[in-house]
């Protein structure tokens, strides 16, 4: 196997940029703005920092650390990495617990307000908006990330690092948007997510979660179109890079069912170990992603564990205990010392099944899709051995676009960032080696899609006013006062405004230098050696009307 | 001092019940019901339960331990406690999570939802509309809590405790209601609350928080009735058991301020630190209770002291310190080993002010004077040294009301407790020696003043339907998916509203056995010997239409 993932390696870096990448980094207005106050100082701490790194990968035979980063899907902040919060829900995360008192809890990490957004942040080191990205629907769309943005797996591969991806990719149904084509030498995937793959299925509607949606909920006597509903859509894939995607575990006409997905999901899990073992045994470092589908699930088990109960809480509770497994591997494979372990979430519940799924907003208000605190505060928990102190934690803002910044430090890979466009992710490398208070940003831009929503500054935050209406209508919250948003005073917007303002400016005249680029398009499913019949008709009905 | 206070204690014995109480304590209908279900394995319990309190009594020398028991006034569950939560609001509060580690957290106490009723179910172990009791106002009111109440501190005096109280007392305005006279040898206190002392007062005003209800406000030109505003009221006082009261740092004609009553926190820290000196060096176990005014405090301070900076958030990290001041005299009096320390909040926030005073709802929807779980849950904390264990935690419901009970228990003093009358609360030391699992409740009625507005079984909550209103329309809410109470199911009422109307026709019928008795009346201010001239004008026209 290694023999083959070599050769696909090499293609892979045909096809990448192959040299180092010359000048500085272009960065965003608020940071130069940032940097103007703050140049020097930084200029000699950078010094320090790369003086510690050369240290750690020394110590390390000369190697940068492996990165082991898992990304789990719409979890509220404090629903996962605190016994005492556990109570509150009722569902027990021990081993994500153990991971938080381990290392050092990141208390104002930022993402995205959705899946695909928050991993195309995290991938690029960019606003996904910068890369045309918006959000990736469930169903075919002939669209995705474009082979043009460098990712953080690219990045690092040029560095020397081993990489793979298993679970959840959602960046597209295009060939050049698969992770196989992004960077990583193997991934398994699927080609959409779990709204196709545990909402869109009879178990679910059973569940009262789709309101009879699934054709056995009715007789459907006056439809016409049955592919309004899923229809064909391509499941897991399995690729190695350069090669053809493979779908497995899904024979021609077969309906997709929650066994499967739950099946699904158990693969993922044994495949992380499978990929964990094969990449410890390699002499370069690996960068070796996982991002489970659960706990997105939309029926109810046969037997709950969690004494909470509901359909998302009771598999976040049995992925924690894969997370244990997990890291239980890590540790059998001797190389937990020099591995980086990173685990967050990508954005807040889906607080639409609030209730009844067993997660709630917690503490922030909002959830997935929204700029509120809710949709974009996650919980995010870093494990370095011998770096990063035990159960420490930092208040400092973070964005999730700056770990391809900082991961691509720590792996000295600094080099091949691409300095021909923004890169939005700031290097947090001082945060984690010298503490709090380090972050070299206390600004967040928040998004919603194609639309800027909110601007964050320090514990100010501005919920924008919508098109021609007065700066001075915008509600500023202070979100330490008021976690929840719901008390904005017209003082606050009276004196701030002109501030945020500013921001926006300083923003918005960088994106005039540099545009965003257009969201990648092509045909959907190409590169997939075994495509289904149904799946070829699903195809053609799609570019039909075109 | 020693000999004064051991005169004044013979008095109060004096007057209390002398001898141990006969029979078995009376217990509500719940109880009953699951000691139908329990009570042979909970016997057994008991058994190993006083085995183990008579190994801890001997290993101190025959003596239970000291009790020291701290209540914070209006906080929210999350607020303190968790240093990871302080990230959320700014608020610092090392040393109450340095108690929160040493010791063992309460994760589902529940509290009366308003200051005066928490602290009767503390004082007597009885829902307080049983003494008549449901909420004392700011001015003056001629009622308290009646002498027919047998007091903890009456019930632990009797088994050979020293005791005292200092701080926020709250429990009316007449003679019978005064600390010295329910069970304390010594006793500081305000004989009203923090609305006069800190609301009603120019600064607050200053501060936006009163709408301008000082005089200062406004010209007053129609106006005819000053005294509809405060007015002579009675501020600090300080009195030992038996004797008369004295008012402390009020001249007649005196206006009350914020710098008076910022010194009068001040005061009652000192005096706190001195009682513990104090009764630290008698030979007796001791009772000593402080309940600080801080954080309700209603102006900002020169410079705030907390990221956050809300006028109640800043003093209560101040408080924090404080509290941290006491814990370390505490270490330096010896008698750490021997002493329970616990800290916790009387109810939830007052979320009237929220945006401005920095606290807020977090996790929990609604605050104080509300039966949501806002309103009565709060953070608890125990520390035991060699009986708890460092950084334990358990999920059982506990209710203010098992303190009573509890600590009498481990004060071997159980023989004191009435049994005339209905006692709610339920013993905890198996919960404290045992574990979690061990409660002897999986149930709370939560009544606002007369009105029992929910009834807790569990997970599950059910808020009562007004009268007249059908039973199936009453929402119930499964609190570990739903902790802010928001989305009600008819399901769950349609399930579960016969069991919760047992439950409350099993509370029902112990009241029409034992009827709840009549709060305390009587002349306001009696007992005090230096009442100034306007007080005496006040209670003159507060008695003017009888």
């Amino acid at each position: 196997m290694k023999k083959t993932l070599s050769l696909a390696a090499l293609c892979v870096l045909a096809t990448a940029p192959a040299l180092a990448q010359e000048g500085e980094i272009i960065r965003d207005g608020e940071y130069r703005y940032l940097e103007a106050q703050f140049g020097e100082a930084w200029a000699e701490q950078d010094e320090r920092i790369d003086g510690r790194l050369n240290e750690i990968w020394e110590a390390n035979g000369g190697k940068p650390p492996n990165i082991l980063y898992i990304l789990i899907d719409d979890v509220s902040f404090g629903q996962m990495g605190s016994r005492k919060l556990n109570y509150v829900t009722g569902i027990d995360t021990p081993n994500i617990n153990q991971l938080a008192q381990d290392g050092l809890s990141l208390m104002r990490m930022y993402t995205e307000p959705s899946c695909t957004p928050t991993r195309t942040a995290f991938l690029t080191g960019r606003h996904p908006i910068r890369a045309g990205v918006e959000e990736v629907k469930v169903a075919l769309v002939g669209e995705g990330l474009p082979a043009e943005e460098v990712t953080l797996a690219e990045v690092l591969k040029q560095a020397g690092y081993n990489t793979a991806h298993v679970g959840k990719w959602h960046q597209g149904d295009i060939e050049q948007a698969y992770p196989h084509n992004q960077g990583f030498d193997w991934a398994a995937f699927p080609l959409h997510q779990q709204v196709q793959l545990s909402l869109m299925i009879r178990e679910a509607k059973d569940a009262n979660n789709m309101l009879g949606y699934h054709l056995s909920g009715q007789s459907n006597q006056f439809g016409l179109d049955e592919r309004f509903r899923p229809y064909g859509l391509v499941t897991g894939v399995e690729a190695e890079a350069g090669g053809m995607a493979r779908e497995v575990d899904m024979e021609p006409g077969e309906e997709w069912t929650q066994a499967k997905y739950e099946e699904m999901n158990e693969r993922y899990q044994r495949q992380i170990l499978e990929q964990l073992d094969r990449l410890a045994a390699e002499d370069e470092p690996f960068f070796l992603q996982y991002w489970p589908l659960y706990p997105l699930n939309f029926a109810y088990p046969e037997q709950a564990i969690s004494r909470n109960g509901g359909f998302h809480a009771d598999k976040l509770q049995l992925l924690d205990s894969w997370i244990g497994d997990l890291l239980a591997r890590l540790d059998e494979t001797g190389e937990a010392d020099n591995t980086i372990v990173m685990l967050m979430a990508d954005n807040g519940l889906m607080y639409h099944y609030e209730g009844t799924s067993g997660l709630n907003q917690l503490i922030y208000r909002g959830g997935k899709t929204q700029h509120l605190e809710g949709g974009v505060r996650t919980d995010a928990f870093i494990r370095w051995p011998g770096v990063l102190a035990p159960d420490s934690a930092v208040g400092d803002i973070v964005h999730v676009s700056d770990l391809f910044t900082t991961f691509a430090r720590i792996g000295n890979a600094m080099d091949y960032i691409p300095r021909d466009r923004i890169i939005d992710g700031v290097d947090q490398t001082p945060l984690l080696l010298e503490g709090e208070g380090n972050s070299r940003r206390d600004y967040v831009y928040v998004y919603e899609g194609a639309i800027m929503r909110s601007v964050v500054k320090q514990e100010f935050k501005m919920h924008l006013p919508a098109p021609g209406v007065p700066g001075a209508a915008a509600p500023v919250y202070n979100i330490l006062r008021d976690p929840r948003e719901e008390h904005a005073q017209i003082g606050n917007a009276l004196w701030s405004g002109a501030s945020f303002q500013d921001m926006v400016k300083r923003h918005q005249k960088m994106i005039a230098k540099y545009p965003h680029l257009p969201l990648g398009t092509g045909m959907p499913y190409e590169g997939i050696e075994n495509l289904r019949p149904e799946s070829e008709l699903a195809r053609e009905v799609f570019t039909s009307w075109q």
